[in-house]
């Protein structure tokens, strides 16, 4: 910028910063931003005097939409407040400036999904509490690493331990929580917010304590980018569904049952997962029932048959005879499945067909069924339902 | 923008595309930055057709700049490559786009230093192979939160457990890694890369297996901005030195001794930090001089003096008497001191007085000192450096 429009800019700058509400307890400096206001609407601000287009993208929008255009006031703020009041609930955005992204140098959170890096925010009330850290007993969250025999590799994975885990002598059910296509070991402890759910629910007496282990999908690589010795990969979405998963779980279960105190039995295990990681908790389940009891498929990509074609299956055999493991499945009156999806995913059909041959057989599960689509948001609610109805 | 710059952007686009080099193997998409070239130089692109002006700042320079501005091609990418190779490290950066700042849309990797995040990138040879996950064995790395019976809270810190901890029975040392003013329990992780120093150094056999205990040194908050209870607090500077800090460290180590396998003695234990974080550490082994052995000053605030007015110190009798303290710690020849700065820290003088003292009584202690300032550079350096004197 030459020296007159910074001139024009301290000026525009300095009438501004006089004229601004009082900055929210939750966020800092001289342009607030986000703001949640009195009537529950929120105002996004961003400082940008010489941009010509601001747009301001993120899941704040209830009408479809996932980006809108800011408006520009006299010193160069753009600024955009929603329409209505948001519910509570963690919501993300970024903004764009003639075509370039920008975080918003007003707020410090950001999280990773796959390769998008947003800014995030939570607006008060009982969603977002159960999203955020409480004044309750805290769990402990570990990344670690474990050998794969199958796949002869040492692998990272994470694991939350429950509040009391270190001082008691106590076993504790394991829940395997699966994340889906693009996703890592860090993705239900970031955009999830398990440990967060854990410790809350667990306080409220709304689940039992539990170990919960967050694996690394994609046997391509032994952990989320930038934490293997691959180096700085970059994250990315498609070529990451194989078939070498199923089949060193045997590998992530005993590892896990030796390090951790854990009821070691399939009464004290559950397996469940979002999307491609529905996919894999429902065939590795089938494949290896003596091993969990308990289920869960989350916007579950319940198919293969939608894959690309190409798509390399390492091990494709052990995806045959899916139907004949189901019904061996649920002949085990101890085993629990779980069916939670969208009304607008595009999984929803593929989900209704899966449904429609548990029913024709008289197959017994718990279904959830939410409005919205194949997202964070369904998948928080999936994790909180799903946590009430395991070890039970 | 409007459609007309919108066309020429999307032909400039595509004309650009078709210029591009081979994709750095480290960075995706179609317009690499940065980019490790042949001869060692680094450059640096972003695509901002309407943008006057874009500057680069970070640490890649060498000559005193922290900024420079970057060139406009006749399609809208602007780009910088630096003038010298780099040397092996890990460098961090962002965009300032007509006063914007802007992540590098080609690079997922962010670090958050207090308020600022930037995109980082490694320079592969020595120091860069040390700051990065290699094919060695894996320490685990845990979050947990321990109750202080002085403080009257429940903390966060952050453990390092050395490869093999789970499956052996034997007892570790434990290095307490202190942060600096504005820092907190991710600090030396994510900044610091102490994890994959740790692994590094133990695979190589440079510093014996040990656990590393990352406290918060902010005892206004109980963890991290956005992990403590308080909600999504935005990190600062100021006002985060004081004195109940060295007062509840008896509680740290009670806590630390407690759940994992230490050895439980002075011979087993360091306590070393950067800048706030050696006063901090200066202290506590001056006030608790049965708790360590081994006491490091990474760029230390080694004075109170220098503190704005009005800062308050909640406890500060326990910095009375502290030339007598000293004393009595080099007259125990248990104990080791190590002191490291920066040629150009502004901590330099301070130090230097504090070596003058030490010298005129004859006290041993190991000096390093390096290039540069007070920034993470020279405390990961340090970390390595002080990693092969302890426990020895």
């Amino acid at each position: 910028m030459n020296m007159n429009r910074f001139v024009s800019f301290i000026i525009a700058l300095c009438v501004s910063l006089c004229a601004m509400a009082q900055p929210s307890p939750w966020f800092f400096g001289a342009l607030p931003s986000p703001v949640i206001n009195g009537n529950g609407t929120v105002t996004f601000r961003l400082l940008a005097p010489f941009a010509e287009e601001v747009k301001l993208e993120g899941d704040i929008f209830d009408d479809g939409r996932y980006e809108t255009r800011m408006v520009k006031d006299a010193v160069g703020i753009w600024y955009y407040t929603t329409e209505k009041a948001l519910e509570s609930d963690l919501y993300t955005y970024r903004f764009v400036v003639d075509g370039v992204v920008v975080r918003d140098p007003q707020n410090t959170f950001v999280q990773r999904d796959v390769f998008n890096i947003s800014n995030y925010f939570i607006v008060p009330g009982k969603r977002g509490e159960l999203y955020s850290v409480q004044n309750v007993p805290h769990g402990s969250v570990q990344k670690c690493w474990y050998y794969s025999p199958v796949l002869k590799q040492e692998r990272r994975m994470s694991v939350y331990t429950p509040p009391g885990y270190e001082k008691s002598d106590r076993r504790y059910p394991v829940l395997y929580l699966l994340h889906g296509m693009g996703g890592d070991e860090d993705s239900w402890l970031v955009t999830g917010r398990a440990a967060q759910i854990l410790d809350n629910m667990i306080a409220q007496k709304r689940c039992v304590p539990m170990i919960v282990v967050m694996t690394n999908g994609n046997t391509r690589h032994v952990a989320a980018p930038g934490e293997s010795p691959e180096g700085m990969l970059q994250p990315y979405m498609s070529g990451s569904f194989d078939t070498s998963f199923e089949a060193h779980f045997k590998d992530v279960v005993s590892y896990v049952d030796r390090t951790f105190r854990t009821v070691a039995k399939a009464s004290g295990r559950a397996i469940a997962g979002l999307s491609m990681g529905g996919w894999h908790s429902y065939q590795t389940a089938l494949n290896y029932p003596w091993l969990f009891n308990y289920t869960g498929l989350f916007s579950a990509a319940v198919s293969i048959d939608g894959l690309a074609p190409g798509t390399p299956l390492l091990q494709p055999q052990i995806y045959d005879n899916t139907s004949q493991k189901t019904d061996a499945y649920f002949e085990d009156i101890a085993k629990k499945f779980y069916i939670a999806i969208g009304k607008d995913d595009f999984l929803y059909e593929s989900n209704k067909k899966l449904r429609r041959q548990l029913d024709m057989k008289g197959y017994r599960y718990r279904y959830l069924e939410s409005s919205g689509g194949h997202d964070w948001r369904n998948w928080r609610l999936y994790l909180e339902d799903y946590l009430t109805t395991i070890f039970k």
